[in-house]
């Protein structure tokens, strides 16, 4: 197995050296490669290196510094407006308006992305997913000029990594993510089981300390992903799905 | 570039063999390190390799001969369900009953499942995505005893390659896809460029003749993936999430 598949970490800092259009594209020719729903391609990629524009698109990520700090921020998009518009060319009653049209194009969106973070990162650039993405989708949009049918579902930030030391991350391993056959019924004591790798790891517990909290699932339910946060950017993405021409 | 992300292929025709719980779980292991929100993992996957419960699987994914044929069929479900127990357990409000908790657990899902599958293809297994997966959600989630606030989003057809030839296909490339600063406004002559490399195929004409249709767009919508399809499947699968526990 390739070691870098166990090695690999996001980057949030970069060098100012910028990433060419030449090598842009080189990915993102790689990258469509990645399997497609009935090879349809339901997605698009806009790149902003523009510093105007890069810093209007990084303050719609609440200015995150991986957002910030990267010469160039990629917003992947799930697209049936180009599908649509080809089937009008060809006389052919395109039927995506719904949920099911939505699913093929995210999941499209969202396979094209990650297959284009790998190809990058193995390129020697370095990337961070920003999952703000779908929080300020409309202001995205609009400057992005995204046309009826198309949402922004990814957003990475990309670049040469800067020296800084990457931070160790930890992960539940397959005995808590791998399932034979069945989805098992889990006990409080497996759950705490499957848990204790994120509960033991020194670094979250600076987290727990720093924020005041008795646990780990504190500071994400109360810091990082509180409720009242969640359900406050929920209804304007749903309404702005619909904006854009999904039915549901 | 990695000569395997422009080489690579779906697999539809699987060997005999087996795939070992071993081999499962050491990709599992290997994928688990792909990124994801927060580091929260919002995912999960059952593995089907019982003869009968795979027959009941396959047949919930039309009997197409990708489902049938494989040994294993990997279902990578979002799953909040195990993150909201820990949260239980912790003393922790979880909130993520909601578009937004989807939307992260959509993601994680799917950037995960596409990094099994780079992981699988570069063990020597082939795969295929099951695009029918959203389409029998309900029953698909009974069959494998997902819990409340588990959805199944992709699934994965594994095994090793059959001697079978695989089937070329085109890609729209770079042109089609990558935009800098702005989507652009596409003329319809812009459209029919974009999807020439598609129009011109020689596999797809012959689609085009065996449906007697006119152009390829018109296999797409009448006979693939047409509006009535799309639409039957959409308002199970949105009624489905909202039983799952999501508010929306």
């Amino acid at each position: 197995m390739n070691d870098y598949f166990t090695s690999r970490h996001s980057v949030r800092s970069f060098a100012s050296e910028e990433v060419s259009d030449a090598l842009l594209k080189e990915i993102v020719d790689c990258a469509v490669h990645a399997p497609t729903t009935g090879n349809m391609q339901l997605y698009s990629v806009v790149a902003v290196r523009d510093e105007e524009k890069r810093k209007e698109l990084a303050a719609l990520h609440f200015n995150q510094p991986a957002a910030s700090g990267a010469p160039v921020l990629l917003t992947v998009c799930a697209d049936l407006h180009k599908f649509t518009r080809w089937c009008e060319v060809s006389d052919a009653d395109a039927g995506f308006d719904n949920f099911q049209g939505l699913m093929y194009a995210f999941l499209d969106a969202v396979i094209f992305a990650q297959q284009l973070v790998t190809v990058a990162e193995q390129s020697g650039l370095g990337t961070c997913y920003l999952g703000t993405v779908t929080f300020n989708a409309e202001k995205i949009a609009s400057l992005l000029n995204l046309p009826p049918m198309v949402i922004p579902v990814a957003a990475l930030a990309v670049g040469y990594p800067s020296d800084e030391a990457p931070v160790e991350t930890e992960r539940i391993g397959s005995e808590g993510i791998l399932h034979f056959e069945r989805y098992p019924d889990l006990s409080d004591s497996d759950i705490a089981d499957i848990y204790a790798v994120k509960d033991n790891f020194p670094a979250n517990s600076g987290y727990v300390k720093e924020h005041s909290k008795r646990n780990l699932a504190q500071v994400f339910t109360d810091v990082r992903y509180p409720r009242g946060m969640n359900e406050e950017f929920s209804a304007p993405f749903v309404a702005f799905i619909r904006k854009q021409g999904f039915k549901f």
